[in-house]
């Protein structure tokens, strides 16, 4: 049996509060590698907080456009490291034969943009050239809903309430009612989590849901939510200027700063609507 | 003449506040590829906010172990892109001829890890096996000049203060005299920054100062600041598992949580002595 990292390290520190130091126990949110493999082929490496990992790969996968439903994925398992060892740090993922061809295409992109899927595998050219659904204009959600998202995802929220350090994404229905929730020390993985399980059950494009993320609304939050065809996308800081320019023209509706029962719309603010 | 993009961007935007509407105009922090090349080959591209690009790539470069003193870089300008334009998004770097023939070997890594330099390049192997130099173990400091430092990174961060949406990193000196900030909307980017003037200016390694950056301290800050000889390093946020690891391993005194005069040390508290 292997046994899955740990989300969780406890470790010694010292304390210091306003002039008193103590040793205390403290603790960590894990950061550990993860490695995803295709058909045996390493794709990539993410710094990632363990646990839900096929729904990471799975997410990640799907942002890259390599698969585009559950039914493309054949497989997925823990695989072994470069050592020998079963470490849980590998994600072995095998594919339909029909999808595997786009792999060596990736590998060649991956390569020639000197970049990678990590960071949003972002060329100068192709940012604006990535083509993306247009999300489903009839959904509406009210400010009041809005707001009360944060409470109901800081609620779920496990691992953040003990080490204080890690990223959420959540998926709500239009009425505010949480679907689902993941927790990372990246935001982005977070986001690839819940899309990932999402993939997974065959629930996607996700033309009902609001996504809500914690921290900035960068602009590859954007470029998945659009990849999953979600209408509203919400973070409790700030977008960038590339964020705010690829949700008007992607058609997404992009809510920031959504604390303290106050928000600004960015993009699309028609699916906000006054109760 | 070139002219750089702006660090700040004003839109319009809908801001609901308490149940009242009104249209404003918000200021979004830039977000923008840069592309570093080498001798002319693109090594990487990474998305940041514009301005402080050559220590951006400089610092890069001395992270990922391309160029080790200031005097390996002879050339640093700004470059066309793929379409001929001079966009203010492309650093061209040339290296005295001694350093060049790292590039190949860096590219090389770089397709075989699969992972990429704005991600840790993060190698489950290559991970532990990173040689990095011992901080200088004589350097101290107080816990009250500590709790000084985010309100003095903060009163220089400009672009924060009208954005609330960029990272910042800050050079002290044990005393907690300010030396250097850079504000960017990556975490590591702003620390490249500061790094990165310090290389141009032949200043490296940072054996007396203390290095503050914004958020989270992940380990790729803890290699960052191994890399240059930082002896502290503190984070207003949490640390994660594998940066207490690194930071423990590496001889460098990471504080974590640094904010409303309270701060926790997660690794060589001697360097912090009581006044």
């Amino acid at each position: 049996m292997r046994h899955p990292p740990q989300r969780i390290k406890t470790t010694d520190v010292v304390e210091w509060d306003e002039g008193r130091e103590r040793r205390v126990q403290d603790d960590l949110a894990t950061e550990e590698p993860l490695e995803i493999r295709v058909g045996g082929a390493p794709l990539t490496i993410t710094m990632r907080t363990p646990g839900d990992d096929f729904e990471l790969a799975a997410g990640w996968l799907y942002a890259e456009g390599i698969v585009e439903r559950g039914s493309d994925i054949v497989r997925i398992s823990y695989g072994r490291a470069a050592d020998g060892c079963t470490t849980g740090n590998v994600v072995e993922v095998d594919l339909r034969p029909e999808r595997s061809v786009d792999i060596g295409a990736f590998q060649r992109h991956f390569v020639a943009a000197s970049s990678c899927g990590i960071c949003g595998r972002a060329s100068i050219d192709s940012l604006r050239a990535r083509g993306t659904r247009k999300p489903n204009d009839a959904l509406r959600t009210t400010p009041e809903c809005l707001t009360d998202l944060p409470g109901e995802l800081r609620s779920v929220q496990r691992v953040f309430g003990r080490t204080g350090g890690l990223h959420a994404a959540g998926l709500f229905e239009a009425d505010g009612t949480l679907v689902a929730a993941r927790e990372d020390i990246g935001r982005h993985n977070a986001v690839d989590k819940v899309i990932g399980d999402a993939l997974l059950h065959e629930r996607l494009p996700l033309s009902e849901r609001i996504l809500l993320v914690s921290g900035r609304g960068g602009f590859e939050i954007v470029q998945k939510a659009l990849v999953a065809g979600v209408p509203i996308l919400a973070s409790v800081s700030a977008p960038s200027s590339l964020a705010v320019q690829m949700a008007r023209a992607g058609g997404l509706t992009l809510v920031g700063f959504l604390r303290d029962r106050r928000f600004v719309v960015y993009s699309h603010a028609n699916r906000v609507a006054a109760a």
